[in-house]
């Protein structure tokens, strides 16, 4: 089988000019089939000050009202994902931008507003794995901002950590899929404020006991959910670090199941 | 030879919201390949006000500079096209937004700074063609906003008339193509205050009479010569009217050689 690898970078690479050219020049220097999954940034936080789009918080998260919807949209698959494919493509790397409803590709349905309404937030129920399949036969490369859609004309906010693990999910079984996440830390940290702490390797009996140890911090639970869900369906290797990873740089932390 | 219809809607169109929707289901309705091409209406302007981005021009055109292009670029890109491709996704047309930068497939060259520098915008030099007929044949309607690129990693605005007749153009020789120029009129007016005056052909011979009589208003000369250029580089039909058009509703302007 091909080899694809597919790669989420977080904000806070986004949000570092300097930073998201050196990943970019990287990632574009990646053999074999790629993928590219991007999170927003706090340039739509700012935005929505300099707008006056009142952000709302429930239980300290973000909900996702009609105003917000559109700056991110707005945000995120033309400002940001238009610069990065771009960028991409000055370095030789055939990318092209996508949200969930380009060529139909993610598929979502919004999140029920009992117990709580996050409002426009969609959870993924299809993958059009035939669509990505033939792009990247056709030696493109995705370029995936979090918005989805409901089918019905609604675009949603889905989380890009969950956009990258779906995907890497729906295409295992016609690739060997890698899946990286990269964000500013160089990987899980034995002890949150100890960069350096870096966890070589997590397996499931590990994580059982750093979760009993609450070793693991409320932001990471998420990806690392992501990261087991994926290779419980078949992704071959899941690695969390910073973006030196792409090189093969260690430390990193490799999700073992 | 397959038909493909290109369409291009202006402003006036997206800015109405039932107009946009009443227009969109009448392009999901065509059969054969289709390929929509938008502009960008007032929406850009009026946040360019509230993010107090000042909106300069030369000789009553705007200059794109670097803020203003981020701003349409957000706009054009984000805003607009996915809600777009949303909606026709809704009404079961396999739509897929791009700008130029997106797989490649509108390289422009920034506009020389002299006699005057307009800024960020692109003349188009090259369309890559083998990746539109490849989406085409696959049931995609690409759904271009007017932004190019340079191939270097500068996002560039180009006239979205201009892009219509050039994508038009290129795809000549491989699909029997229908340009459809689709605003808020019927057609060309003989006389630009008698909205029923729709002249319903227009040849060569007619247009230097139309031009020498000072019949043309200086918003349709650019438009007519893209369809000149258009019709004299192989593309079979070359239309101006409004949404009715797509319809085959008459009256409006056919152009001819």
């Amino acid at each position: 089988m091909d080899k694809l690898r597919i790669v989420k970078i977080g904000g806070n690479v986004i949000e570092n000019q300097t930073a998201l050219e050196s990943f970019l020049l990287d990632f574009s220097l990646l053999d074999g089939r790629t993928l590219l999954v991007h999170g927003g940034g706090k340039e739509a936080s700012q935005m929505a000050t300099q707008l006056n789009i009142p952000v709302q918080m429930i239980d300290g998260r973000r909900v996702t009202d009609r105003a917000t919807l559109e700056l991110i949209t707005m945000v995120y698959s033309g400002k940001i994902n238009k610069s990065i494919v771009a960028q991409l493509q000055a370095r030789g790397c055939n990318a092209l931008g996508f949200t969930g409803a380009d060529g139909n590709v993610i598929l979502a349905s919004k999140r029920p507003e009992k117990p709580i309404d996050f409002g426009f937030v969609g959870d993924i129920t299809h993958i059009n794995t035939p669509m990505i399949k033939m792009l990247l036969h056709a030696g493109i490369t995705p370029v995936f901002c979090a918005i989805t859609h409901d089918g019905s004309g609604q675009l949603l906010n889905t989380n890009a950590d969950t956009v990258a693990s779906a995907l890497a999910q729906a295409l295992a079984s016609d690739f060997e899929v890698e899946l990286l996440y990269c964000f500013e830390k160089k990987g899980v940290l034995e002890q949150v404020d100890n960069d350096e702490s870096v966890l070589l390797k997590i397996n499931t009996q590990r994580y059982q006991h750093l979760l009993k140890d609450q070793k693991i911090h409320s932001g990471m639970l998420p990806k690392l959910k992501n990261c087991f869900d994926a290779l419980s369906k078949g992704v071959s290797k899941v690695f969390i670090g910073n973006a030196e990873m792409l090189k093969g740089q260690p430390p990193f932390t490799q999700i073992e199941l």
